[in-house]
């Protein structure tokens, strides 16, 4: 993969361009795209920007506007689509200098019927989505930065599967107008990139924010709360695996573990994610639905079909138990440092069929929580296995210093 | 004005068609345009729809997408702009059966530069803004309904100064998708009727809650808070004299009336308004300000300006204090049965030049709690001042119910 940071390094000392780093990027994609199937579409040529991202190609992708390549949702509704306006997100990449080096491939509108895109670590198995590109094109070392967006697992889950760091921040802290919306208060922007420090980096660089460039945290004295998360089913194997290959490298760095199971309000918030998403969605494709129907991809259209039937007082009693769940959170943060879970179930489905299951990774975006992951270990079946670190809302600076921690321990192999 | 539950009941009972109830807005509109100048675009034909709201022509503000008409947000920069989807919003006002009359003028982007529409009560005076086209429309009796959007005063004010009633109703309760962001934070939209009953009614049949068409509330017995607004400046006689005239009706009607200052943390909230607003403003008009700075129109570029000093820790700040806000809300609204307040400084400004002053709306924008005016009394100048209701967050229903009570003793001439 291509480390930003070592990419910004060598530019910052001389050793190359920015016009050779964007080089390399378009060799590399030149090289990895015909396999890999990460990219939508893509701009003539890159051309650096000025600041602290020059010469930084990113992903962006496909539900979010640009007014220079089309933006198209992964759907043929929107073929061809050029949106008048780049997304904030957009700007706030170039404002940062970085070179927008394509539209990743997105599933249909962020939902579960797969993406073109295969799993750089092994092509008959999923990338994962919906932010499937975004992550594919990462892992296969095709370019530095790529931004996803997250409902229920759409960054985390990908991140996972394909073996690459991956921030979901605190909800809103990315600006989310000119991003197609599936459900507004969960939807949340995301980066991903090869390490934690990578993406640290990038996210101070876009927000204007130097402190979630955080120096890396040592685990040792943290308090750190063990979250199963029985509510949402058991992990497989490989999960499972990754989890307790993190509780020994924490508590051989000096952690204290601790078996962290969250109130009975958190596993009930963890149930309304469903109608809450599902009254946003048949709102927010409401046009889509009800005039492009059979355009749309058959799961998306089954779940629409049985998402509009719920009701206004369901919805009302959704956002009430999310409202308590993030009054619970705030206890449930302030007990530990951070909190870790499985970022997914296991390793990548072995199918292109299928984007996954994001079902540990739905109750963070609900209470809209910072996430992060680091790649971890390999599974039975050689592909990413890894957890995922969550802290409380608005505490991304500490989840990233506590990621760079870990990422440290996992370099060396300790 | 057209009465949209007048209109109702005139099809239901088969004294006209929907199609003849069509035909008459489209006369009303071709008779007023020319002065009022409340359209942007409009449609060829107004075709009736199927369900409650059948026969009604509405008016959406030209911020809000739509598949078959221009959406120009009042700049040149989207001259002839097609979105390729109708917004949510729009999706269900065609559901409940309404018709598009058509895109109605609004301030560039939704701020403060005038939109070239005239307050109908005054071809000299301002109407307002910035959903201007659509207050004037509805006032001139042009359509019986029409959609407003409210970051600072925006559906309140025009409403108040061009004698309409309106609701801004709790954040969120209507989807943002699809309308142009101005600050995500605060941005709601509403809707704008001759009445407050016409406005429950309408309400309830776009969001399918039919507690919203709430049977109008007595006064007697209610306690009701009278909150001046200190911290937001003085009012002009005109809005004073509403106040007054409000205490006489609610008095005489019954109601308890007492002074309810609330905490300096809704001054404080009140004052949070401001950096809120610049941070996400400067992110949601990011392209524009980029690459259109010279073509946006004299207040929105100086505003710009200025908004993009603002730092993430003001905007943090902000935040904060806004959360605060919303904190000591629930408290200054469970002592009273509802709040009652200026709805604007006073009459319309005597200027096409100014759209108003948004002082005593912006706290109750930032709150997300449900504000609701209909028409009082004039002023010395003989254009509408009146008052606005307000209620805490979720209470839409509370809020229409004694809107309509106020408006009975109004009619009743009490």
């Amino acid at each position: 993969m291509q480390s930003l940071r070592d990419v910004i390094s060598r530019i910052a000392g001389g050793e190359i361009t920015p016009e050779a780093a964007l080089a390399l990027s378009a060799a590399c994609i030149a090289d990895s795209e015909p396999q890999i199937q990460a990219f939508a579409s893509r701009p003539d040529a890159l051309v650096p920007g000025i600041g602290p991202l020059a010469g930084i190609a990113c992903g962006v992708k496909d539900i979010i506007d640009t007014a220079d390549l089309p933006t198209q949702m992964g759907s043929s509704i929107y073929e061809g689509w050029r949106p008048r306006a780049d997304a904030p997100i957009v700007m706030a990449l170039k404002a940062a200098g970085a070179t927008v080096a394509g539209k990743t491939h997105t599933t249909a509108f962020a939902f579960l019927d797969p993406a073109p895109t295969h799993n750089p670590h092994d092509l008959t198995a999923s990338p994962g989505g919906s932010s499937a590109g975004s992550a594919a094109a990462v892992a296969a070392g095709m370019i530095p930065l790529a931004l996803g967006t997250q409902t229920g697992g759409s960054v985390i889950r990908p991140a996972a599967y394909c073996g690459v760091a991956a921030i979901k921040p605190s909800y809103a802290l990315l600006p989310m107008v000119g991003v197609k919306p599936f459900s507004w208060s969960l939807d949340t922007l995301g980066l991903m990139a090869a390490g934690a420090d990578d993406v640290g980096l990038a996210l101070a660089a876009i927000t204007g924010r130097p402190e979630l460039d955080a120096t890396a945290a040592s685990l040792s004295g943290l308090r750190i709360g063990i979250h199963e998360q029985a509510y949402a089913g058991a992990a497989e194997p490989a999960s499972a695996a990754a989890l307790r290959r993190f509780e020994q490298l924490a508590a051989a760095a000096g952690a204290t573990l601790v078996p962290h199971d969250g109130s009975a309000a958190l596993a009930e918030a963890f149930q309304s994610h469903g109608p809450l998403q599902d009254y946003e969605a048949t709102q927010a494709l409401a046009w889509e639905y009800a005039v492009h129907r059979d355009a749309l991809p058959p799961k998306l259209r089954a779940y629409l079909d049985g998402a509009r039937a719920t009701t206004p007082r369901q919805y009302d009693e959704a956002r009430r138990l999310s409202r308590r769940g993030r009054d619970a959170a705030r206890g449930f943060f302030a007990e530990v440092d951070v909190v870790v879970s499985y970022a997914a179930p296991g390793e990548a489905p072995e199918t292109l069929e299928s984007t996954g299951d994001s079902r540990f990774n739905r109750l963070w975006t609900l209470l809209g929580v910072p996430c992060m992951t680091v790649p971890l270990m390999r599974g039975p079946r050689g592909l990413p296995a890894t957890v995922q670190i969550i802290g409380g809302f608005g505490a991304d600076d500490h989840v990233i210093a506590v990621a760079k921690g870990l990422e440290k321990l996992v370099a060396a192999g300790a």
